[in-house]
């Protein structure tokens, strides 16, 4: 598969919801297969909260492939053999795009809290320059978990001729108090950590030990990503065997699982970021611009492929399902699927295998 | 109605299901009507992890009742014209019993992190130790939701012949890795937090300006408290009118209430009996000691009454099913309520109209 990672700077503004401009501005993106002549087999995949541009592939040296290389890559759901698939790192994030860590131009200094606050609207609009860029005016699909659910959405309604198919997975058309709430935690905890500092760090202050905030913040979002129900598959009541069950700091395993995941996660991902990515996602509301919910949706002109996870406790299939029976009232043209599964939110990376057929008979149906 | 709040020195040793000894120690208790001549007429309340022995009445000053005014008092759910209602603080805790900033005889300091793990076995090991002091070797009822359901569990299993009825409301036979994950996040943030000091704090540390780890951990309890549905209800996606959308700290009205809940709490509870409490809970499971959970509940001779909520996001219904299946199988008087809620776990709480009635009617029947 034919990897390739770019980083464009773009000298004309970028209008943000806000009213703000962003400008100059850099997007990070990754490229899989190749872009046939016609410009016709482009598929852009969105990522979410903690994810990147680097979708599929190993890089030389590192452990882990890309977060969704169950799906990417040829022969796979989304096959590189035919589509040339674009994942861009979404702007407010620290992995490459234009994010709060990044140069106030014309200054060197970083932005930090001056960065404005940017929307899923923004994240897509920067997304759509990028392509234009690339010549690609036109996508057979956009494809994303999560908060790249929400920016499939966001681009199928701002932009309706763009994309011919949008498979949003394990994610909501506005985003619920019960999710915010989860995201609170996050706010709260990074906010209050000395060493955060009201976003005054030095740029490499997490490098070695972590963010405690954004560690803290994280288990949070861990619980949501899960579920009842696969904690109990994943660690019961297991407490670690080497700490006694009275002492106060011994752990059960998913007290371990949790210090694991938060640790290395907290040295790597830019606090900043985090309260940019999650403000974005709170705002999400498909329906905020245009009359109603009824009227953003109804300016859809991409055929809409819902697919929810049963066990999510973070964006539950009702809210899927919510959508779906309005596209169905409005006669568009869509699927809906609700996948058996108790993995929780998690199911739309980890349980790939139970969804990549639906995504590839979505793309072959369109090749015919 | 009557009111007494007593606290008691105990200087014989309370021996902990650790295999330590807590020596001396004081029970923090309040009594609700009067116990009559053949103290027959004995009902034990038990809190759950916020709670104290303070569940009903309103003292000169407050503004807010007892935690449980709704369903105790004269004429109320548990009357107290007739029975006399018993609640003690529990070991841990920080309103008046023995707890981790207690002096560590026959020195004035604070146990701090050498006070040693309390569990809900050794929880009412106490209590039963108070009810003799006070001349009380049966009890009518035995009261709780939440941590103060395992409590009640507990007992039957423990002192079988102790209470005619046991009801649990909203609680678990034995805590699931979700709620540890919901409690790792208080955990986390509290030893995190560097004024906690690793429990070196002054006493008087967070009266003014409260604990940050201890705030923020009690976002994610308040999370596990409500529910998606009540949130909906609650707060919807308000948004607080004062702050602008676009604003990186503005706030919906979900977070806001979590601000609010959490600011002046984290000023009053302490955080080491937050770390005690929530580890209390951690270990509970009521087969420990007995070769299984059939084992366990098989020893218990008193009716055992459950009340679980539909919506709560905590304890969810299945489990309390699954110990009334068990009961059901063993042929163990008992009774199973679900109680129509989507309030979330603060159902038990704050809709006592729900289930006050079902409490009259186990205690009636006994009186016949």
């Amino acid at each position: 598969m034919k990897i390739e990672t770019h980083t464009t700077h773009f000298t004309s503004p970028l209008y943000l919801e806000s009213g703000r401009i962003l400008e100059p501005y850099e997007i990070r993106y990754e490229t899989y297969g190749e872009l046939n002549e016609a410009k016709d087999n482009v598929i852009l995949v969105c990522h979410a909260l903690s994810g990147s541009h680097h979708a599929a592939g190993l890089y030389e040296g590192e452990r882990k492939p890309g977060w969704w290389d169950a799906l990417i890559g040829p022969g796979k759901g989304i096959d590189t053999d035919r589509y040339f698939v674009v994942c861009t790192n979404v702007i407010g994030s620290c992995f490459g795009s234009t994010g709060p860590m990044s140069p106030q131009y014309p200054s060197e200094e970083p932005y930090r809290l001056k960065f404005p606050v940017v929307t899923i609207k923004d994240m897509i609009r920067a997304q759509r320059q990028l392509l234009s860029h690339l010549g690609i005016h036109h996508v057979k699909a956009i494809v994303g978990g999560s908060m790249g659910g929400m920016q499939a959405l966001q681009f199928a309604v701002d932009y309706p001729g763009f994309a011919d198919h949008i498979i949003p997975l394990a994610t909501t058309y506005a985003t619920r108090p019960w999710v915010i709430a989860f995201n609170k935690v996050a706010v709260e905890a990074i906010r209050r950590d000395p060493r955060f500092d009201n976003g005054n760090y030095a740029p490499d202050a997490f490098k070695e030990h972590g963010c405690d905030g954004l560690a803290v913040g994280r288990i949070a979002g861990h619980i949501s990503y899960l579920s009842p129900q696969s904690m109990d598959r994943k660690f019961g009541r297991n407490y670690v065997a080497t700490d006694g069950l009275f002492e106060l700091f011994g752990r059960y395993e998913v007290e371990r699982y949790m210090e694991y995941n938060t640790a290395n996660f907290s040295r790597i991902f830019d606090p900043l970021s985090y309260l940019y990515i999650v403000k974005a996602i709170n705002t999400f509301n498909l329906s905020r611009g245009y009359d109603s919910l009824h009227d953003a949706v109804s300016r859809i002109r991409a055929q809409v492929h819902l697919i929810s996870f049963a066990g999510d406790y973070l964006f539950f299939p009702e809210e899927m399902e919510h959508l779906a029976k309005m596209l169905r009232r409005n006669g568009q043209a869509h699927s809906y699927h609700e996948i058996e599964s108790d993995y929780g939110h998690d199911a739309f990376l980890v349980e790939v295998d139970k969804f990549d057929f639906i995504i590839r008979e979505i793309l072959e149906e369109e090749c015919g």
